[in-house]
């Protein structure tokens, strides 16, 4: 392609459009159903249970330490997909350009979405792409919509906590959040904060290898573990109480979200996730994360007190109890 | 809902979201498979082929005569699945907003989702929401993503197009996109031009009852008919003979087509339908496409001629021949 820049007619539907789709797109992502090209993709025939999965990409900026806009898109898909126990994954990518990004840029995000999409063995068999005139949107919206197929025996859902459930929860937590917000807005800190984003089908196909009575997975990305665990409390209709002397943080994550007045459970993750077991299945789902790069630093971060209240209680490092609320505003935006 | 207008906090994650999701959207789209509230969407175990579409709607202005973004995109991704023979239909809704727009037009837009998607009978089973800051994005785009589930015996897509093929068009071209560039421009013409935005599926299921041999169905949105017939051409490795004379125009769209200096095979439209089959079919789904009210200015608009070249032939209303490209440039960003 001799364009260096992306143009309006690179999204008009005529002869660029299908350059760039034949020249970019489907160079790297190509595979037998994509190629066909048709108005929508034709899967064969299975007969399971289907999950869908729908997530808009608006991250600022596309590229940050531990990962870009493309990597979160493809991951944030899948993971989606894995806190119901679906896969494998068939994914649709929707791009939203705005007339000016640079090939270079649209090139670079292509290729890391196709290097994450090999990562977890995602099929990318369908999209879309429009563009936009200048000022009509910040450089580049990604959405990703997946399907996967949910395996027999498996009913995962926020829906299913229950009283004397153990609450896991996979590793630190701050880290997407804060190295977006240092990347953005420049701050120094000493130690470099990486976004912990990662594909989390892996852990939870190795966590379903013990325990088909996962009751929830949830991974607490925009809002944090606190919004993570009052949608559970509120969908499940139970209280939970946890020990924040339990939750992993990072010193320099912990640092930051002091220096910066952030409440660190508020902030986005992008490679955690929240389990809800059954307590006697808790040890060895424990075993089974801790197995996982992803699941090393795990932890027993509470358990289900009660079905009376839908709430969460927070055991501060004190000794004191507070109630751990849903953040009220909006301090990150466009943090995924 | 105290807030009149969008706040950034309404994509957090956090309390605004989970409100403006209970209020607003389930509200409108509530259904038993919507209201788990998910990270995925869990359908029911079904044995069929599956087809997947994608489609992101950032067409400007919002609101125009005959539709408006929230129709557009239920109806666009419903097209596309028809395009395959799919149905019944499942949505993800995706919405990206600019903080600040006012909480009566996301209603209104939401409201028309809603009147849409009870039209055509798709359940919209899982969304995301995001809220992008002021500047951002221009106002609001929609992603909607589709699946539905082809039937046994039904195989369309754009590489099944055969030498001796009847290439049939649903009714007049250009309307959709002149509507748009005439709201948007502020253009005055004698009379007023009409999107066709409307739902596809009701006439292909009339069209799949009479025949199960229909080769190639797609719908010419961006890039207009000429784009279409091209990718078929492209897809199937056919060259295509279309007569001029035969493509229903309306007189307004043609006299405002000339007056642009648009090519109106170019122009997008948003509910119509190329059909191409195979010649002993043709007259049956004619007559099929003549008794649904969508299908009412049917025509046979051409034939596939060979299958040397890739290329679409057009025979001119002065009876000369040239070829049919895809327009090469963008006259028109932001008509879906």
């Amino acid at each position: 392609m001799k364009q260096d820049k992306i143009l309006l007619a690179h999204g008009g539907g005529g002869r660029l459009s299908y350059e760039l789709i034949k020249e970019t797109i489907l160079s790297a992502f190509g595979n037998p159903i994509l190629n066909n090209l048709d108005d929508s993709a034709s899967l064969p025939s299975e007969c399971h249970r289907l999950a869908l999965s729908t997530d808009s990409h608006v991250v600022k900026p596309l590229f940050f330490h531990g990962g870009d806009i493309g990597k979160l898109a493809i991951f944030g898909t899948v993971n989606d997909l894995a806190m119901v126990g679906a896969g494998p994954y068939y994914i649709s990518v929707a791009l939203m350009i705005e007339e000016g990004l640079t090939m270079a840029t649209f090139r670079r995000v292509i290729e890391s979405m196709k290097e994450a999409s090999k990562e977890v063995d995602v099929k990318i068999i369908t999209g879309d792409t429009k563009v936009v005139e200048r000022g009509g949107l910040d450089k580049l919206f990604i959405n990703t919509t997946g399907i996967g197929y949910i395996p027999d025996g498996i009913n995962i859902s926020g829906r299913n906590a229950r009283v004397g459930d153990l609450i896991l929860l996979s590793g630190t937590v701050g880290d997407h959040g804060i190295a977006i917000l240092t990347e953005r807005e420049g701050f120094q800190f000493q130690a470099e904060i990486k976004s912990d984003c990662a594909p989390l089908n892996g852990l939870v196909t190795d966590m379903l290898d013990v325990s088909k009575n996962i009751h929830v997975l949830r991974d607490p990305t925009r809002g944090g573990i606190a919004t993570t665990l009052n949608e559970i409390a509120l969908q499940s209709g139970v209280e939970m109480m946890i020990d924040e002397a339990k939750i992993p943080i990072r010193e320099e994550v912990k640092g930051a979200c002091e220096m910066l007045g952030l409440d660190v459970f508020s902030v986005a993750n992008e490679g955690k996730l929240v389990a809800l077991v059954p307590e006697e299945d808790g040890e060895k789902v424990l075993e089974a994360m801790k197995d996982n790069p992803l699941g090393r630093e795990v932890a027993i971060i509470g358990r289900v007190k009660g079905d009376s209240k839908s709430r969460v209680i927070l055991k501060t490092l004190i000794g004191g109890k507070r109630i751990l609320d849903m953040p009220s505003g909006e301090l990150l935006p466009r943090i995924c």
